[in-house]
């Protein structure tokens, strides 16, 4: 078998590293051959000189790029359509994933999306570059990886209903007025899952499941009233599928985002890997469920608003979430500002269209502007 | 779509009647072409009556057959091979059901199997007699459903192990002195599931899960060694699936048998059905797993232990357990006795071939006189 190129955007991420991590096992299948990350070029040197890609990229440089390396935005087209990639691993955070993701899809290539606003703001847009350029999208979301996984070979049609699970985030326990004081560190102290700091807040506020809910929808055509959330503190079932018998599968296994990831990487195959945990369901017991109170978590009703809405308001809603957010970890705003922001963004700029790159983009801007100036 | 032709062997059972209520439903799909009851002629006339069958058979009629019935253990073979059969759903009890599960593969068709004793008895016989005649078994136990769902299109080398849950019966928290007093009336008294008489008293003893085990290595090819078995009092996971990159995938829901039936009857599809009650993981919530403890349940050890052994071991185990729980149910010995004559003729008729019908029905018959005579 020869090995697929790949090229990792964002390599110097959580998902980026645990990424290198699982290719590290299966030199065999996979070579890397592109890397690049936003500003951190320490550890882009050291991942370089372990993996001896073709292609280095630095989105950012401060006077640290190695003077073979490319950069600036346009390094992560280069990166993610070079002839010799066969997978683009998007692991960038934020909006400014989707152009990589349109460029990989055009070019024929399967984009392994863990970028999931790649898809909650050019739905259409993605499906459409996905369609036009023959290239395939699989989700590294572990909700997302855990629903592909559930639905298999089977027909769209079969599928009735997605629930996905939401550990809850740190605050699940906490009322209103407590969660409405959170300071920075409270929101970074996720119960179950290690991840970067803007998705940890993500997941104290259940932004991070409207985002999901969003991508689910059009990742696998499942209208909105047909995709559910519930809260599973354990983070063990990584979601559900109900089928139109009645029927329901589960994805599950005790957190990893390499698994996922090399599902995404082997696709439609599976290839022998040694997880760091074996599942063991006595040890995971109990698994828990309880309903979702949206009453104290507003951002998840918005976020799934928003989708319901459809346009460029889902665009709105994640730029305005990520300003918001931003905010939120300088210390600018309180936690309470995060869903109040991305309301105020919503309601100001409703009914946008998402026809072409520029209409989402410029929603995108608007909601920024929005919320900076919402607490100026 | 053209009907699909349907025989139910064993039709006045608990698994016979979930059929027949499943298939009213999806009367455009199925028609039921032949009904066999063991002795109850009531509800096989009643049942005929309402579905209007081309051959209906009664194996052992007490002078209350009606006169155009067929009679005698034939007409499981008759019903089970008619041209215009597609389907048959062998519902028979016990080491009975082997034969019509035979000629059924023989002649081609497929068999949703609920007599997992076909397998534990006959094993290597029925897989060649399906290989042979063309024909294919889907089981309809809701372990073994789980799994093949789980499976899906997925190759068997990409399987690395299978683990059943098993609800640990009504004696899950009785010490070793206390379920050795078990009263019949106890061993009735399952849990979780509403079964005939013979396989709640198998699911008190946990027989009936070495019997899944046996069943599991016949149906998915996998090792002894990579069967676990996993107690989960709540019987909303079925079974669980880990794949060789470490993922796990469960099928789950409240506890019918109507979904595993139904799913014999359309796989490798799905059609729409209305479960009776839509699964709901915060109204199913927790799901607790514990392991088994042996030492208070030996038959499981102990047909375990058959399995491996091969050859007509399996055969021994199911025989002795079978002629076992009649004495028990008989009010002849004690609940503790049913390992006890397990082991004792495991061990007096240990190494016998499996080589042909009659070297498994001599081993059954052997068990059976050993058991007998053990309690004389």
């Amino acid at each position: 078998m020869s090995q697929r190129g790949i090229a990792i955007l964002g390599s110097t991420g959580s998902i980026g590293t645990a990424t290198l991590r699982v290719i590290a096992r299966h030199t065999d299948r996979f070579r890397v051959i592109a890397l690049t990350a936003f500003g951190n070029a320490t550890l882009l040197r050291e991942q370089a000189r372990s993996v001896h890609p073709q292609y280095v990229g630095l989105v950012a440089p401060s006077g640290d790029a190695d003077r073979t390396w490319a950069t600036g935005a346009e390094c992560l087209i280069e990166a993610a359509t070079r002839p010799d990639v066969d997978i683009v691993v998007n692991a960038i955070v934020g909006a400014a994933g989707l152009q990589a993701t349109l460029a990989a899809l055009r070019a024929g290539k399967r984009v392994a999306l863990a970028n999931k606003e790649s898809l909650v703001i050019g739905g259409e847009l993605v499906l459409r570059a996905c369609r036009e350029g023959g290239g395939e999208i699989i989700p590294v979301d572990s909700e997302h990886s855990a629903i592909m996984q559930c639905i298999g070979a089977r027909l769209e049609s079969e599928v009735s209903r997605l629930i996905i699970t939401a550990s809850g985030g740190p605050f699940r326990e906490w009322d209103v007025a407590r969660i409405a004081k959170a300071t920075i560190q409270d929101a970074l102290n996720h119960p179950t899952w290690t991840m970067g700091r803007k998705i940890t807040v993500d997941s104290a506020t259940l932004a991070n499941k409207a985002l999901e809910v969003i991508e689910a929808h059009y990742l696998f055509g499942v209208p909105y009233d047909r995709i559910d959330v519930v809260v599973h503190p354990q983070s063990i079932i990584h979601s559900f599928v109900e089928f139109v018998d009645g029927s329901v599968l589960a994805q599950l296994g005790f957190p990893t985002m390499e698994l996922p990831i090399l599902y995404a990487l082997t696709h439609p195959d599976r290839i022998a890997d040694a997880p760091a945990r074996r599942f063991d369901p006595a040890a995971a017991s109990p698994l828990t469920f309880e309903p979702v109170d949206v009453g104290r978590f507003p951002s998840l009703a918005l976020g799934i608003q928003a989708g319901c809405s459809g346009g460029a308001a889902p665009a709105v809603f994640n730029g305005a979430n990520e300003q918001a957010v931003c905010l939120f970890l300088a210390g600018a705003i309180g936690f309470a500002d995060v869903p109040r922001a991305i309301e105020s963004a919503l309601a100001a700029h409703a009914g946008l269209p998402a026809d072409s790159i520029d209409d989402v983009t410029a929603a995108d801007a608007a909601a920024r502007v929005h919320v900076g100036e919402l607490f100026r």
